[in-house]
C-alpha cells in the first residue's frame, strides 16, 4: 500500500494539533516506538505523538486520512502479535498520556478509566474500594488497560469471570474519519442495535482509537487458595484440566507450566523453587470466595480428581509470599524463556479436552522439525502459550522451515476445534496463518468491516487480513 | 424500499429449494406468521417456508438476492420488539424444523445445537449432564435458542452467570449472498481477527441466518434458595438492588416486581399468592450454589441489606412447588398484564443504582400523559422491562401522545446512563427512538455494516435503524 510521507508542513500541522512537546521526530524516540514484545522485529515510525486529550487525536486522524498517512496506535508497547508496529512509517500514536482512573463508581460497580492507565493500578485502585476488576494478563504490570480492550486480552480468571468482553462496558472512540462516539450505554446488558462496543474489542486498533473505556466490576472476593500439583508428564496434568470442570469445580485460575518453563524461570528470576527430579508438568490452580470452608471444600474435591492423573505432589501456598512467588513464577515464564533462546511465540487455543492432544501434536511437529517448546497457559480455558525454541535448528531452517511447523501447529489447532489466538491477537506476524483458519469469506467480512470505520485505510494499517 | 414481488416464476423456483411440503401459500399459514408478540401488529409474508438444512437456506438467500426479494427470518416468534415481522412482505423463514440437538460435550462442557430448538428443551437436556446453560429468558418455554442468540436474550441469571454473549462460543451462520461460514471456533477465548460471532449476536437477523451455534455450558449448581422479600415502595425496592451487590453479594437472580403486576398474575393465572395490602413492590432474590451453608450465609446478609430498605418480610421458598409458583409468577407477568388491557411494552436498561429515578421518573411521566405502568424486570442488571397501559388515555391521545411520553421516558433512560433495549432488541418499534441514545455517526457504522454482510437489502429489512 502506498502512504503519503510526512512532510515539515504536515509535521507542523501535527504539531499544531498535539503541541511541540508532545511530539517527537529524535532518532531516540523513534527507535524506543520501534518495536513492541514480539519478538525483534523494528519498524521505525515518522513521528511519534503523545496526546493528551480526544480532540487532539480527532484533529490528528482528520489529517491522516485527508492527506493518507498512516497512524497506528499504541498502548504499553507489551504486544506479542506486532499490532502496534507502524509498518508503513507515518504517526505511532502513544496513548501514554491517558492516564487518568475518571471514576470508579462504588453505587453500580463501574469505573471510568482512560486507555494508558496500566492494567495492574486499575486492578489495585478497583481493589481499595473491595472491587474486582478480574482481567489481568501476565503483563499487568506494564500493559495498558487500552491495549487489553484492543487485543480482548484474558489473563488466568477468565475461567472464572469471564472474558474482557464481559467487563467492558462502553466505549469513548474516535474514528479513522475523526468524530468521536460512544459505541454503547453504560449497562450490564444491551440490546440496541449492531453491538458496537464487542466490535471495537479485539480490533486492535484497527477500527477506531479508545480514549475512555466503561468497566463492569464485581465484589472482590476475601479469600483464596492457591495449589501447585505436579505431574510426570504433560499429557497427564492437561488431561486434569477438562476432568476438574466435569466433576463441577470452577476454579478462579488453572495455569499449565511445563517443566522446562519452571526451570528457566528459576535461572532467570531468583525464586527458590525445590524442582523435583521425576517431575515434568504443574497445574497452577486457585479458588476464591468469601467462605474459606467452601473453598477448603473445592480443594478437597480437586484432589480426589488430580489423584486419578497420577498426580505427584499437591503444595499448598498458605502466605501471602508463597502465593506471589507462584504466580510470579507462572507470569515471569515468557520473559524468562526469551531471555534463554531466540524464539517465537503463539496463541494457541483448543476446546480444553483437546489440551493433551494438542500438547503431543506440538512435541511431535517439533522433534519432526527439530525445534523445541516450552508451553504453559491458561489451560483451563484450553489457552496455550507455545515458546518455540530455536535450540538445535540451524539458522536456515529457522529461517526457511520453521514457518511450515507453525502452520502444523495450526492445522492441528483447527483440526481440534481451535483457533490461532486466544488473547495475543493476529496483529503483523499471525496474519498469514489466518487462512489456515478462516475462509476467504470470512477475512472479506473483516476487510469490509474494516472499510466502513477506516475508509481510507490509515488507522493501523497491514495488520490481521 | 422497493422489492420485487413473488411471481409464480419465483414461487417454483422456491419450492424446488424447500420442497413443496415446506412452502406455504395459504392464507392461514400466512396469518400464522405476520404476528410475533410484540402488540397487535400484523404484516403477511407472501410465502411461509420452513427449509431442513442450511444448504437450502444458502439457495434461497441467492435466490433472494438475484431478484431483490426480501426474506425475514423468524425463530418462536416469541419476539417484543417486532424483528421478525415481514414488513415487506416477501419470504418468512420459519427456522422451526431446525429442531436437532446435535451434540452436548461433556467433555468440554460445550454444546452445539440447532437455532430452532426451544430454549427450556435444551436447558433441560443438558441439565441431565448435570449441566447449565445459564440464559433463560421468561419465554424460555416457546422461544427458540436461535431468537435468543438474534435478540442477545438475557433472563434473570445474567446477573450471576453473564449474558448470552458469554455462551455462544461459534456460529454456523448463512449470509445474504448465500455463503455459509463459520463465524469463529469452538473455544472458550478468542482473539483472531474482528470477532463476527460476537456481531452476529443481537444483530436481530439482518445479518445472517444461524444455522448452528456452539455454546458454552457450565456445571449445574446442585442447590438453590428462592426469596420474595416485600416492600411498602417501589422506590425502596429498587434503592436495595445496588445496595445488596456493593454488600459484596451476587445472587444468581434478582428480580424487581410491581404490586400491581402481582394483582394481575392473581387474576390471570391460577397461583395462590397472599397479597398484603401495604406491600407495593417485590424483590425475587435466588441464590445458587452447590452447598447449602454458603447460599444460607448469603441469605443472612442479603437480609441484612434488606431491614435497611424497610423491607416488610421476606418469605423463603423451601420445596420445588414455592419455587416453581414464584417463578411462574415472575414469567407470566407480561402475558397476564396484556390479557388485561391495551399495551406497549419497553425494555430500559440504566446502571442499577439509577433503579429508583428510573420508575420514579416512569410514573411521573405516566401521571402526566395519563397513562398507568407496571413494572418488573431483572433488577440486578437494571434492566426494567415497563408495560404501559392505556388506563384512562382516550383513544386519539394513546394514538398521538403516547409516542411523546415514550420519548420522554427514553431520553430519561439515556441521560441515566441507560439505553432502550437491554434484550427485546430494537426491530421495528424501537427504532424510531434510536436517535435518542445513538448519534447518526453510529447508526451510520451499522448501516455501513449491514450493507457489508447484505449489499442488497434483502435480509430483514426495515429493521433497527
Amino acid at each position: 500500500m502506498e502512504y503519503t510521507k510526512i512532510t515539515s508542513d504536515i509535521l507542523a500541522q501535527i504539531t499544531q494539533i498535539i503541541g511541540a512537546q508532545n511530539v517527537f521526530t529524535d532518532e531516540e524516540s523513534l527507535g524506543n516506538y520501534a518495536h513492541d514484545e514480539t519478538e525483534d522485529l523494528k519498524y521505525y515510525p515518522e513521528v511519534v505523538v503523545k496526546p493528551t486529550d480526544a480532540n487532539q487525536i480527532s484533529a490528528l486522524l482528520r489529517l491522516c486520512n485527508a492527506n493518507h498517512i498512516p497512524l497506528t496506535p499504541r498502548g504499553g508497547g507489551t504486544g506479542l502479535s506486532g499490532a502496534a508496529l507502524p509498518i508503513y512509517g507515518g504517526i505511532l500514536l502513544s496513548m501514554e498520556k491517558f492516564k487518568a482512573i475518571i471514576d470508579i463508581d462504588t453505587e453500580n460497580l463501574q469505573a471510568t478509566v482512560e486507555p494508558g492507565v496500566i492494567t495492574e493500578d486499575f486492578i489495585n485502585a478497583v481493589g481499595e474500594h473491595g472491587l474486582l476488576y478480574p482481567v489481568d494478563p501476565s503483563s499487568k504490570g506494564s500493559c495498558f488497560i487500552g491495549g487489553n480492550v484492543a487485543h480482548g486480552s484474558g489473563g488466568p480468571r477468565v475461567v472464572k469471570y469471564g472474558t474482557i468482553r464481559e467487563y467492558i462496558l462502553n466505549l469513548e472512540v474516535v474514528l479513522p474519519t475523526g468524530e468521536i462516539i460512544w459505541t454503547g450505554a453504560n449497562t450490564l446488558k444491551y440490546a440496541s442495535g449492531y453491538n458496537l462496543t464487542q466490535m471495537m474489542i479485539g480490533s486492535e486498533g484497527t477500527l477506531g482509537v479508545v480514549t475512555k473505556i466503561v468497566t463492569k466490576l464485581v465484589p472482590k472476593p476475601q479469600q483464596s487458595v492457591l495449589m501447585l500439583a505436579s505431574f510426570g508428564e504433560n499429557e497427564k496434568a492437561c488431561a486434569a484440566v477438562s476432568a476438574i470442570f466435569r466433576a463441577g469445580i470452577v476454579p478462579s485460575a488453572l495455569e499449565f507450566m511445563e517443566r522446562k518453563g519452571v526451570e528457566w524461570v528459576i535461572k532467570f528470576d531468583d525464586i527458590k523453587f525445590d524442582l523435583k527430579p521425576d517431575v515434568n508438568a504443574f497445574l497452577l490452580i486457585e479458588f476464591d470466595g468469601d467462605d474459606m470452608d467452601t473453598i477448603f471444600k473445592d480443594c478437597e474435591k480437586v484432589n480426589l480428581v488430580l489423584e486419578q492423573f497420577e498426580c505427584r505432589d499437591v503444595l499448598f501456598a498458605d502466605t501471602t509470599q508463597q502465593k506471589e512467588d507462584l504466580w510470579r513464577m507462572r507470569r515471569t515464564m515468557a520473559e524468562s524463556v526469551k531471555s534463554n533462546s531466540v524464539y517465537k511465540e503463539e496463541d494457541t487455543v483448543v476446546p480444553r479436552a483437546a489440551l493433551p492432544k494438542l500438547i503431543n501434536g506440538i512435541k511431535e511437529i517439533g522433534s519432526r522439525y527439530g525445534f523445541e517448546s516450552v508451553c504453559y497457559g491458561h489451560a483451563g480455558d484450553g489457552n496455550l502459550h507455545i515458546n518455540i525454541i530455536k535450540a538445535g535448528m540451524s539458522d536456515a531452517d529457522w529461517k526457511n522451515k520453521l514457518k511450515d511447523g507453525i502452520v502444523e501447529i495450526f492445522e492441528l489447532t483447527s483440526a481440534l476445534g481451535g483457533t490461532i489466538s486466544g488473547e495475543h491477537g493476529i496483529g503483523l506476524v499471525q496474519k498469514e496463518f489466518m487462512p489456515i483458519k478462516y475462509s476467504e469469506v470470512n477475512l472479506n467480512l473483516m476487510r469490509g468491516i474494516k472499510s466502513i470505520f477506516d475508509p481510507n485505510g490509515i488507522l493501523n494499517p497491514g495488520k490481521i487480513f
